[in-house]
């Protein structure tokens, strides 16, 4: 469920272009005028105007918008403008590079997309980098995150609701094995999380708790908090499983830090609001007693607040 | 270069069924009239034809074709019919299953195949089996070989020429020493070949051979030659770069070997005929110092033999 706001009838593409073209002109920027447009227009929306502004004024609108804009309401406004596909290529991009290093981007970015949506951010690594994905994820990552990071983005999984029970049993009794015996990077765990479909794995987790009276994170509570492969694995079993309650985690981690962590925050709501950004706004609420817009208001300001709360449909647009 | 040998001007595929049809009609089956047709169309004609086929008749093309023929005339029949990226399923899961298992082939579908080819055979894998290519070939592996083939079916390689020399340089002497300390499953050799563009890893053999001196498949040859692992790491690093000449390489064993291998025959004529046959064929001549069509026609018989003479576009339609 989005929570992303789009009329009926929107104006034409050359409309909106032309709108965003008078945002930028003469002494300083109308961000409110961009928002009320980006902001409430669909990712097949912001494609045709991102062409219309091409043909029209010759120029790409991201450019622009990144000439005009800064900090974080830029950061806010260039990652939902560009297509899904090509925004997961540059998230995944910059999880490999040194300073932006981030496995759990990588593993947020393979586990919490359909098999398509992942395979369109393949596609869209090799048109802007040259490169494939899995080259830059392996060249930059080593031992065990390697293993489980690239077997995650290389994957295309079955995405139909077909289970096999007893392959399900064997693949829990199995799992329970390695986990009791604190092989957590084992590679048939590995293989079980890169490989099954969600559906399979979820019966698998599911035949896990009725066969050891625990679920599979609680029995991984139980290894060294420190083990930053072992949480990388928590967390990728919760994307394949519940992603909303990983990304209400997230959202919570980058709200409540001392200092919000924007990057986190305009990533998450920025790839979700078209997609199940509701569903997480009412987890997050259940989770943590206040509504995710409050939580968010409290926490930002101006325009880049302005553009959150939008995209939470929340503005009175 | 593909051998196959299409006219400009085809009958309407409605006409192509309605001639099928005849051909198994009354006693006995046309198999003349079979090869006349399917043999000179192309994918996407013999895929309007199984569609008018079924319009028609209300049956699948392939099933009464499964009925009507037998052997090994059946089964290039069978593989020829089929849509390129159901055949490559079709090809990897018998390579998964017991009594037809084969790393090569597997191997083979993932290295021999562009990018989108293989992206084609993991999709039809979905849509045939309920599952995915290397949730099977992960099953049905282990060590190394799971490590090497589950790398290779997964890969999304980018295709573009551009290459990183100083990137060559750096790999070629990392695999030197791997390959000079015999650890040819090293991990990253692995990810060198499984995640690399073509053009990439051509770089870096090429960087090899000026570097040391010598060809990393002639540094290969000094491994144990029982050593199974190394014989498909030098099929791999063959297929990614010289398909052809590994093509001839099985169909020369397939030929030479006392007493054919039908399957290995049909898979290579069938899967290439459309694509670089021709090349393959130079290749064979030039290596055996016989026509790749007389090679197979001493070896083969009937039916079976016009349908992969026709595939070759040897025969005089």
């Amino acid at each position: 469920m989005a929570t992303l706001k789009v009329s009926d009838s929107v104006p034409a593409p050359s409309d909106d272009a032309e709108q965003l073209r008078t945002a930028f002109e003469g002494w300083g920027t109308n961000e409110d005028l961009i928002i009320s447009i980006l902001a409430h227009r669909s990712a097949e929306q912001r494609k045709v105007i991102r062409q219309a502004y091409h043909e029209t004024y010759g120029e790409d609108l991201l450019k622009t918008l990144d000439k005009e804009l800064s900090n974080d309401f830029e950061r806010a406004i260039l990652l939902w403008t560009l297509e899904p596909g090509e925004r997961d290529a540059l998230l995944a991009n910059e999880a490999t590079k040194r300073w932006t290093s981030s496995n759990q981007v990588l593993m947020e970015v393979a586990c919490t997309r359909t098999s398509t949506q992942l395979l369109h951010a393949r596609q869209a690594y090799h048109a802007r980098y040259k490169k494939s994905l899995e080259e830059d994820v392996a060249h930059h990552t080593t031992g065990d995150f390697r293993k489980l990071l690239v077997s995650l983005v290389t994957s295309y999984r079955y995405e139909g609701d077909e289970v096999n029970m007893t392959l399900a049993k064997q693949e829990a009794k199995l799992v329970h094995e390695k986990i009791k015996d604190k092989h957590y990077n084992d590679e048939d765990v590995i293989r079980i999380l890169s490989t099954r479909s969600k559906a399979q794995i979820n019966a698998t987790f599911n035949r896990y708790q009725d066969d050891h009276g625990e679920e599979i994170l609680k029995s991984l509570e139980e290894g060294d908090d420190d083990d930053k492969f072992l949480a990388l694995l928590r967390s990728t079993i919760q994307c394949l499983t519940r992603p909303e309650l990983y990304f209400v985690d997230v959202l919570r981690s980058a709200i409540n830090k001392t200092g919000t962590d924007e990057g986190a925050l305009t990533r998450i709501v920025t790839t979700r609001a078209e997609i199940d950004l509701k569903v997480i706004g009412e987890e997050y609420q259940r989770r943590n007693s206040i509504p995710l817009e409050k939580a968010i208001t409290k926490d930002t300001r101006g325009d880049y607040e302005k553009m959150l709360v939008a995209l939470l449909g929340e503005d009175d647009a």
